[in-house]
């Protein structure tokens, strides 16, 4: 790893703490991740991303600033890149993953919180994340309880925007999600000093429609009787997907699909053929909680398909590309984003329809419902989403964690029990 | 109590679950109520609710029904109860406030969500509760996670029809208010059949209006040096204003404001001079949660004021009766409700400056600041609010309960010392 230390500091970080976070990262990660057999080769270029996490891409953001250029970061996926980096800004996810954050975000918020709200806001207050030192403007949302309240405290360290979503989904509901597009990209025109065209927000959308297809020719191979990657590798790579430069991530992630391509007409797979097939549906996995994933895949099982943010949720539907004039692009692009289908909508009969179609399509034998402690509504959404499974006939395990390691024992005997299940 | 036992029968309750009900809240009422001293005669008529509160009401909504009247049930102070009247049906208040109902909700909900919202989803399907049973129509919000969930449960067995309530207050925010109370009106129109006219706008905003300025009438004499009504007693006629027939509420709450009045001028107070004078802010307390106002009003304090929506939230704030069309009457009304400073939006800094003003005017001596567990809303407000407070050098106990007993002791130490410590 190269020494980031002075970057670190010059960021305000608190490096000493900081370092006890690099201390364990490492070996997290090999234990997870470089213990796999058979991975694709192509995975080299993510297992670099993650081991300079905190160092090569922060570098580039800084090196974007440098220039003159602004960086979002931003919480949901619902907040529309294409307007950042039409105004020649750069967009990067910010949802913390690692309990290391969260003790952080309970100084100043309820223990009832999701762990990723408590994390999101520990790893800027403690100071000892990159990307939140480095990111100039916050983009908020108004989807869920915690995150409405979170803005109002980041906002006093750091400027937050607050787009206010629309809780339901009638045809309003979309020109409402418009308007709040427009206004937004008023607010990133002013910010950044750069006028979005036409012209670049077209180039925008077409980067992040780019991006979007990489990963679901990504998925696509997961569809396939021989899987030939990992649940965790795909993982893995859906949450580099929110902060790396897209262009270079789609190209890498093309790249490993042609690999991947390759494994599925030689019939290389990385399981024993007859796998026990599972999806994951629910509350978003931000990098690096790849606690339930390495429990599936060393109790027998393999992760085919995530039904959430950090999977299909982000790059399902595209952005029309045809539209010419920034009213329409913005129209195309709230018609997109709000076919996304999550459960801080009332009501969220969509995603329904989306799990029983990715059951089908990946071919899966189980279903995980796995939430996140605290997330009210994908928790109570969990009612009718376990009932349409019963319904439709398909295995059902309800999980709810959170980013300690405290539950991985209890964990690990239900999901191993589940499969066996589905063995037999 | 007369005999309701074949209307319960009629209305599909659960008669035998319903009687242990009907068996303890007597008990409760006694304890809480008609032990103190010195109450004001006026209370008679509150009383008289309270021992019939399955019975009396109920009856007349069902009379209503049986003209061809229909009732709405709601659960939040933004829905627009003037639009209901006009249309010449009924509106009355659903939220749960015991215990009893939890475990119902418990089944179909996550254990972690609010008691308010988990008993009104229990009342509703353990069919325990005349008011749920009756409303023809409920009327849900998008305020929370909790509530934006249990619509969907509950509209499984109720028609139920959600306002999307904006989550921020700009003045866009507040014209898309408006545009949800027309839809609103709409709605009831065709319901009932019948037309919200201007006249009859004019009409029902007079009449919410005025049952406001009783209440209004009545907090005021509690800002009084002499305390003429103890907090039990206005916590009990801010719960009941949410059912009651307005009319004959607002003239009972009057003809009790002449007794209060004269109690100020003659000096009649129900607690001695001196005694410690308490303002509660935070998630409401929905009848009959009268928990923490009768172990402050043991514990020698005296609650002077809620800043709740059972309290200060319902009655502040008029609508302006000047308005001649429909459109500038809805206008008004989405102007008066959107002054409503509830935790459900971001950010709410009006509620800080609300709370500050009622401090002075109720010249109160400490806050308790009471959070309904799993409100994650109310509960990270907290932060903001007892900050302010401490800045503001006014002492403040934070208070985290449900509807449980189990917790009534270590609140009743809690609130002792608390008192103790204004004392010294
Ligand atoms: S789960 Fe919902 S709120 Fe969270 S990132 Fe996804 S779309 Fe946004
Ligand atoms: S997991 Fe749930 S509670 Fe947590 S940020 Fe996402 S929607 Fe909010
Ligand atoms: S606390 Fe908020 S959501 Fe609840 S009733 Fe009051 S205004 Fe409505
Ligand atoms: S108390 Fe909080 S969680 Fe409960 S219904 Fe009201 S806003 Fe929702």
């Amino acid at each position: 790893m190269a020494d980031y230390r002075k970057m670190w500091e010059d960021l305000g970080m608190d490096v000493e703490m900081h370092d006890q976070l690099c201390a364990v990262l490492p070996q997290a990660f090999g234990d997870v991740y470089l213990s796999q057999e058979n991975r694709p080769e192509g995975m080299d270029y993510y297992n670099m991303v993650v081991a300079d996490i905190h160092g090569i891409r922060p570098a580039e953001l800084i090196e974007h600033q440098e220039k003159g250029g602004k960086v979002f970061g931003t919480f949901c996926v619902y907040v529309p890149d294409e307007i950042v980096f039409a105004a020649d800004a750069i967009a990067t996810g910010l949802c913390g993953g690692s309990q290391f954050w969260v003790p952080g975000g309970e100084k100043v918020l309820p223990t009832n919180t999701c762990p990723l709200i408590k994390a999101s806001v520990g790893a800027r207050l403690d100071r000892t994340c990159p990307f939140f030192r480095i990111a100039d403007m916050y983009v908020g949302e108004t989807t869920c309880d915690g995150k409405k309240k979170a803005w109002e405290i980041l906002g006093e360290d750091v400027p937050v925007y607050v787009m206010n979503l629309p809780q339901m989904k009638r045809a309003k509901d979309v020109q409402a999600w418009a308007e709040e597009i427009a206004d937004f990209k008023n607010k990133v025109e002013e910010f950044t000093g750069n006028q979005v065209t036409a012209e670049k927000l077209a180039k925008s959308i077409k980067l992040i429609n780019s991006k979007r297809k990489a990963l679901e020719r990504l998925y696509h191979t997961r569809k396939q009787d021989v899987v030939p990657i990992s649940g965790r590798d795909a993982l893995l790579i859906s949450q580099i997907a929110f902060y790396d430069d897209p262009a270079r991530f789609t190209q890498m992630t093309n790249a490993l699909c042609d690999e991947l391509e390759q494994r599925v007409e030689n019939g290389v797979s990385v399981v024993p053929a007859g796998t026990k097939r599972i999806m994951l549906t629910g509350t978003p996995l931000a990098i690096p909680n790849w606690k339930l994933h390495n429990i599936i895949e060393t109790s027998g099982g393999v992760v085919v398909c995530e039904e959430m943010c950090t999977g299909t949720r982000y790059f399902e539907n595209l952005v029309d590309e045809t539209k010419e004039t920034v009213d329409d692009q913005i129209q195309a692009l709230a018609e997109r984003y709000m076919k996304i289908n999550c459960a801080c909508f009332t009501p969220n009969e969509g995603r329904i329809d989306d799990i029983l179609r990715l059951a089908k399509e990946y071919k899966v034998d189980g279903i995980m419902d796995v939430n996140l402690k605290f997330c009210n509504l994908y928790d109570t959404e969990g009612y009718f989403v376990e009932r349409a499974l019963k319904e439709a006939g398909i295995p059902v395990l309800s999980i709810e964690t959170d980013y300690t390691d405290s539950d991985a024992q209890q964990l690990r005997t239900r999901v191993s029990a589940f499969i066996e299940m589905l063995n037999h």
